[in-house]
């Protein structure tokens, strides 16, 4: 049997049943891993890698969109538990016949949406062919206020921080090679130089009535259900009332895409997507978008028909 | 001009340059970095990047070595600091053709060096080609117990906690193609199983009198350099008192390879290298040999001939 039959979360669960469960921490399977610390802080850590060839193309890519997406992807998930980030390490394995300028606009990506989150160390190491990049992030929340994909409440309206489907929109722009108007661009940058939600994140935990959090990464079809099953409920959600953004709007209509489609299963927008009371909704001062409501196990979302769960 | 041209230290320095030195931390530089936590423990941590075709070859090392040998040597990083490793997170980036067999013994070695530190998360990935791999590793010790390059003080001895030249011994017999006897499999063993030295870390650690400490990853010629460096020392070092083993010393003979050359520029034997008082190293009880003496600034150690310090 070769990994291709087994998929990614055969691989996950393989992993899994080799080492313990680690006895103070919330381990493998939520945005970070949490370690409580004695003083009433909790730690938090993320790692990601990104290979060229399977997440990015050395022509399609400029290095300075690569280094701010490498550093942005990792402070997302920090966000997502509604942490403050501490610091990066930053693994590079590169060809010798790599420029400096090159080399330099990565740094000069990765150190401006870092934003003051120092670098911490890493390590450097020859490739011989392909680029390939790990970022490992560490951030902290006090106890208790780090937000769980479990924590999901019946009756809790369900969240997001931003329009969705424009980071789909944008690599479809680029994979199909159309021309790039202003509107396009916004799409591509979107898709390139995602946003992490740290202070909306932050602004989020620190209120008791939001319960479940993470970042929107694989799409909101496949990420929603993470929480789902985490949590043991069910969701309504009104399709409709997904935000999209005029620029995916007005693209899709020129080119005859589907923006819901793109919405739903695209992933890469790095919004947070939270539940929360419905009371506490009201007086919210984060910017967000309600697109329907937690319910008891059982009731699966409408938009089941967009599942890439399966995709390994 | 391109990264060859740069090197490995001109890499660093121009990543360095990019970020503010973190406020409360150690940052680059050290073994693991370091942060201070508000309950008295410094939480440390270190990551390592392993690629195919630079660090291994896939028919040379078997699946359970490499996974081994990619959690030794980030556990290592923390022993060198004398700290306890507390978790880490493992990044694979893994061709699909690789079979389930491979994946299983791979993740057997580097379950049974954690020897229950947990698994804390991490990433999976598919990779075009060549197999990826980046190991994080967390720890913490106690504040102002972490033993920094930069402690060493003059006067203090110069110990190492086993034989060196082991590794590099064993992977010219690899390289060259030698018939295993064993003790050619002994050497092998020690390059690919090596032995992260937690246990004497965290005793050495615990010893105010042993001041700075490393563990010997690039051998220690320009291992040692860094701790005069860091430390704005010199060192004299009796050459003849390197430990060497008898399988290092019966291999040399039968094949005529220079053992100190071996043992003085030859890396990953991921034995600790700590200076420490010498009234203090008599009463220590981590097994240890004592190989020179730091001396004030200025003095090179002997075995200068042997710098690897330029291969960038």
């Amino acid at each position: 049997m070769t990994l291709s039959d087994l998929g990614e979360f055969g691989l996950i669960e393989r992993i899994r049943a080799r080492f313990p469960a680690p006895q103070r921490a919330v381990g493998i399977g939520d945005d970070c891993a949490v370690l409580p610390q004695r003083d009433g802080q909790e730690s938090l850590v993320s790692t990601d890698m990104l290979i060229e060839g399977t997440h990015f193309l050395r022509d399609d890519i400029t290095p300075y969109q690569l280094g701010w997406k490498s550093a942005a992807v990792n402070l997302s998930d920090i966000a997502a538990m509604g942490g403050n980030p501490t610091g990066t390490l930053l693994s590079l394995a590169l060809p010798a016949d790599l420029t400096v300028e090159w080399i330099d606009a990565f740094l000069d990506g990765y150190a401006a949406v870092s934003a003051g989150v120092p670098l911490l160390g890493g390590d450097t190491t020859a490739s011989p062919d392909r680029i390939c990049i790990n970022v490992t992030v560490l951030g902290e929340s006090p106890s208790g206020r780090g937000r769980l994909r479990s924590n999901a409440m019946e009756g809790d309206l369900i969240c997001v921080t931003g329009p969705l489907g424009d980071s789909a929109a944008g690599l479809k722009a680029i994979l199909d090679g159309v021309e790039r108007d202003a509107d396009v661009q916004a799409l591509i940058d979107r898709h390139y130089l995602p946003k992490p939600r740290i202070k909306e994140g932050l602004e989020l935990a620190a209120n008791h009535q939001v319960h479940a959090m993470m970042d929107i990464s694989d799409g909101i079809g496949s990420d929603l259900r993470h929480i789902l099953d985490a949590s043991g409920v069910g969701a309504e959600i009104k399709v409709d009332d997904i935000p999209l953004s005029l620029a995916l709007k007005r693209v899709c209509k020129r080119f005859g895409w589907d923006p819901l489609a793109l919405a739903i299963s695209g992933g890469e927008d790095y919004e947070l997507l939270f539940t929360c009371n419905r009371y506490a909704e009201m007086v919210l001062t984060v910017p967000h978008f309600v697109i329907g409501r937690i319910t008891s196990a059982g009731t699966r979302p409408a938009f089941a028909g967009f599942d890439h769960f399966k995709k390994g």
